[in-house]
């Protein structure tokens, strides 16, 4: 559905306006009157006849004309009938600003219900309850108390905070930020955050969308919508509220690295979402994707009239893993045209202009620079000296910047007083400005890796044949007997139906029957203890690794049988397994957790005992494509030794991203697994079948 | 020598005045003249007879009073001259303003030596050049074309940019920072960074030391000064101008990790000088310095009239390291006063005062909460709602603190137009006020650090009795004979002269005599390659492990014989070590090199191939105390796995400590020893002698 209705109606009611400043039912129709909304407005207060200058209708059947949005401020206790009453009239839209609900613990999340109830069977949409109005400068529309109206603009901002929202109205002048269309969500009990990014992704009028958010009810549909959008617009996100709380249960490395950060972190990569790291960040952000065109790669040119702040735009592109350009020969001729005279006798990047630069060098170099094809982007700084032409210069990139269209063009002025007005001159010609060579080159970083996103090739998850059965039968044997810890032999045998090769080996239950199987598939082997009650066996002297002949291989398991059951009382050890051991190789991890919001988050790591130590991993949403598997595997320092370090030979790193895309479909197509790891899996050079040496897995009942 | 002849001499004369507005030879008369300095000014211009309506001096000698400052701002040609003419007129003090001198290349690099050598010989000492002047609101002096005067307060400011020290002056209004004197230090010819340091160290009128740095002269020295004059003042650098090259040139696993912003990283914080990302963190930081007392500790209360800012504020706290204090009984009974009649059923930090709180419920909340001992800190948000009383609010926050002054309190008030008005009362009573959560948060992380480095305990080195004799002769052959690189051998003959122990072992120059070694030491045995040509043996299959047997051994010796020189063509293979393997114990790295401004910086790390890749590594500068050969260790990953993970035994953490410190003695005694490496350095169990397994060590000629 579409959310016009809110944003342009042709007539809005106000139940519980009120004649007292400072009182909610005041500001919210004062807004709407200062405004200047083009539509008719109804004041509902029954206990008089006008309401500041309006005629005051008793309540909402009163009023003769149809009503398109009613903005409902009265107490949460009246404010169900009040909906019931717009049920009544035929009102299809509703703002609940009125507080009291959910945010109150369960009797208010009650209250909420009946309102959510009363809507539905009336056909009603609402924004709110607890949120503080919705605003729409184009229309004009101001059914809030955030403040005066910001100007107009292609920023589609929604937020879960009304305080935020009124303070991002508040500082959006000075920001230099213009807005499509504004709500504050508050509760979100029938319109959340995923309605409004659609609704704003198909709005012609929103160029941007940006937000802030404490939690994302639906994560599946958040990742699905947010990459749809994402590739038309970019979704500039500020989440906060990340806390470490939850990942201390899990049982699996995988889990237990997981964390909330992590989950949001590549939930947003995966759904091309720009997180913002602060309000400041936002606007910084916004400003750069509203006013300038994607670059189309790293490659900075940078143009300044002082060495401090270009050396400060160095530093920063190098940490934010931007590039400077190198100029073409024939940039660098075209410069020394200006520059003949200056003694500096190389031209480079960034380009100091020097101190004495009028308005027509920064021009002419501008255009030299935009013109150099291996500039992706253009900065340019200015530092005013005794005579810098601030304004001038600020007139010519606007200039400049309106026949060249198609590089981004950011500008850093430094100082204060001394360029005002030149910034108020960039700021009108549309050209992002910021108080910091960092600021400027965070927005080309964010601006750089959202073009990339987009230019991503279409995504293929690829579907191994596999023996789905056999994993089905296990799964529900298990469920069935509420045995939710899967031990490795299970595990194993889940892997290898998914066309994962374990080692071979097999159980034994004496000493003798040990030596035998290891006897049988030779030297050197691993004894592993198999119990229900041990999850990570070498915490308790579960695994011995490295056994050379049958003698060791009986002292081994009999001192397993001897020492476990000390370490952990009442065990039910059910015997030992004995592996052939693959010495060459490399430990890596493969895991999964299932987050509650975004399910299944796939792991790639380095592997073995110190995983949760070293913590090199890499997170990504399932299902994988074969490139974000890849692309895991890069992210990690791991990744090098992968590689090969040191006159070492390097491993099949295809082998571990098919891998990892096995595991992904798996975790897809059986949602009871609620976590595991594969750990150590050992992949060789090139060619080798890589081996799932351990894994575990927990399952969780399907609701 | 005291600089406060520059800051507030009696008398100006300016060398190069000129009437044409625009020339820096005007605006830096004006700017004097405009200032309102009290002192004489004498222009000096022989082309004309007034400047600026004061009488004009062809010549310096013509002034008949004295001369205490001379600015010169004629060209760099006539500078020496001018320089002379202040040397016959007796003048001590002089800012050479004008540029074409060392930043333009050779030449000027040798008009700058010039002009040293006349100050020298004359005993003039002076700023610059290619500096922009010097300004003391307080005299009040403006000599410096760095825009108007700034106003009085107690942070000093140096800068090696001229344009950033001008830019900061024309922001510091806004941002809300006064100073007491402010110099642009340009080429840093006589008076540098570290005079100047020292200087506002030791000037009343300066609290909080700043400044812009792009390199450092003489690290020894600035390691030396900062250190103690952080002591009594903060002292906050931005420094720009970090760079990854020369890094690429080290042999050292040491030399090669170490890089540039390591070294500064490290020096900064032995120094305790507070590094700044931007100007923007510089402002931050310098106002929370300037106008509060520093905390006791971590732990912050935060007050706040909405979740949203609260919620960014927790986020930023656990993001910088810093702590929300826990409120006592007593303080949440307390605030559950006011709160009676909202609708919140705990009490916690931060504490929620509801969109409805007033002026007086702020003011009570911050007597509580600063009153409560758990708190060392206190963080004030202010969301502006419809009836905020944002002023009343900020005024009741300045009468608190004015009472209340042992803890900081910081304020984050959010939007522009809303609260300027309170920004500015909280200005005025000198609470620090911050645009994000985020940044009021860094600020007070920044302050946490800063107290708890003030509070370490004295800087004790412990001397080990060691044979430097014995390295002493060493090192005298292989710098007379000019090698320069040492290899495993004659390294870890200088180690065993400093107490660390190295593994039994003998040098092979036959199969035969290899087992013979072998059979002598005992199995398992490792075989490696020595050759002058080869430091990082496993690069070429010259170091294998794990040998067990006498024909192993003979076999591994002949193999390194028949293929290394293959691997590299003409190396001279002085023969095979063997030497008892160690298997027990974990791998670490120790190593040492010498960076070109700061001497000798020590490495810990994880150890073995891998410590490139993985870059688990801690530096610090040498030498070391027992508490920072420690803190060493903590920093790193690699900390936790010793200390014992999943089942393992932890190891003798003390030991490692002592060999950092051993190694911060040998390098502090041997400076012609320009990088080592002792990797690995394998240690076990507490108790068990470390072992200094392989190293490397390069020299470099006493210059």
């Amino acid at each position: 559905m579409s959310l016009d209705q809110f944003f342009a109606p042709q007539s809005i009611a106000v139940i519980g306006a009120s004649r007292k400043p400072g009182k909610v039912g005041f500001e919210i129709l004062a807004g709407v009157i200062k405004s200047g909304f083009p539509g008719k407005v109804y004041p509902v207060n029954p206990t008089c006849e006008e309401v500041q200058g309006l005629k005051s209708y008793p309540d909402l059947k009163s009023i003769e004309g149809p009503v398109d949005l009613a903005v409902i401020v009265v107490a949460a206790k009246q404010a169900v009938s009040a909906m019931q009453a717009c049920a009544d009239k035929g009102v299809k839209s509703a703002i609940v600003v009125s507080s009291g609900f959910k945010e109150l613990g369960p009797e208010g999340a009650e209250l909420e219900q009946s309102l959510v109830r009363t809507a539905k069977t009336a056909g009603i949409r609402f924004i709110g309850p607890n949120c503080i109005g919705i605003l729409c400068p184009a229309t004009p529309l101001n059914a809030s108390f955030a403040g005066a109206l910001p100007r107009p603009g292609t920023v589609g901002y929604f937020s879960q905070s009304g305080s935020i929202l009124a303070a991002m109205v508040d500082m959006s002048r000075a920001a230099d930020i213009g807005f499509s269309k504004l709500a504050s969500i508050g509760n979100k009990a029938d319109i959340d955050e995923m309605e409004m990014i659609r609704y704003l992704g198909d709005d012609p009028d929103t160029q941007v969308i940006a937000g802030y958010l404490e939690t994302i009810l639906d994560g599946d549909e958040f990742i699905r919508q947010s990459e749809r959008i994402s590739r038309k617009k970019p979704i500039l996100l500020l989440k906060a509220g990340g806390t470490k709380a939850g990942a201390q249960a899990a049982t699996s490395h995988t889990g237990r690295l997981a964390g909330t950060e992590n989950a949001y972190e590549c939930v947003f990569e995966r759904a091309g979402v720009v997180r913002c790291e602060s309000i400041k960040a936002q606007f910084d952000y916004a400003r750069a994707f509203a006013y300038q065109p994607l670059p189309a790669g790293p490659a900075v040119g940078v143009i300044a009239n002082a060495g401090g702040a270009g050396i400060m735009a160095t530093d920063a592109i190098e940490r934010e893993g931007l590039e400077l350009a190198q100029f073409t020969p024939e940039t660098t001729a075209r410069i020394s045209l200006i520059m003949e005279n200056a003694a500096i006798t190389h031209i480079n990047n960034p380009l100091d202009l020097l101190g004495d630069a009028l308005a027509d060098r920064y021009e002419f170099a501008m255009r030299a620079v935009l013109d150099d094809p291996n500039v992706q982007s253009l900065l340019i700084l200015l530092s005013p000296h005794a005579m810098t032409e601030c304004l001038a210069t600020a007139e010519a990139i606007v200039r400049v910047a309106k026949e060249m269209r198609d590089k981004p063009i950011l500008a850093c002025f430094l100082g204060a007083s001394r360029i005002e007005e030149a910034t108020g001159v960039l700021r009108t010609g549309r050209i992002p400005s910021y108080d910091s060579p960092e600021s400027a080159v965070a927005a080309l970083r964010t601006m750089v890796q959202y073009s990339k996103w987009r230019s991503r090739p279409k995504r293929i998850v690829r579907l191994f044949p596999v023996n789905r059965r056999k994993v089905e039968r296990i799964l529900e044997r298990h469920l069935r007997t509420d045995q939710l810890e899967l031990g490795e032999m299970d595990s194993k045998e889940i892997l290898q139906a998914y066309g994962f090769v374990t080692p071979p080996g097999g159980l034994a239950n004496t000493a003798e029957q040990a030596a035998n199987i290891a006897t049988q598939i030779g030297y050197p082997v691993v004894l592993k203890v198999w119990s229900p009650d041990i999850v990570h066996k070498s915490d308790f002297g579960g695994v011995k690794t490295g056994i050379l002949n049958e003698q060791e291989v009986m002292d081994v398991f009999d001192l397993m049988m001897y020492r476990i059951p000390k370490k952990v009382p009442n065990v039910n050890i059910l015997g030992i397994t004995v592996e052939r051991m693959y010495q060459h190789g490399r430990e890596v991890i493969l895991g999964m957790t299932r987050d509650p919001r975004f399910g299944p988050l796939m792991m790639f790591g380095m592997g073995g005992k110190l995983v949760e130590v070293l913590e090199d991993v890499a997170f990504y949403p399932a299902p994988l494509t074969s490139s974000e598997a890849k692309e895991m595997l890069v992210r990690t320092r791991t990744y090098d030794i992968l590689r090969g370090v040191r006159g070492d030979e390097g491993v099949d790193i295809d082998a571990i991203a098919e891998a990892l895309q096995r595991l992904s479909q798996l975790v897809t197509e059986f949602p009871m697994i609620k976590e595991m790891d594969i750990n150590p899996f050992i992949v060789g050079r090139e060619g080798m079948t890589p081996i799932a040496v351990d894994a575990m897995m927990t399952l969780e009942k399907p609701k």
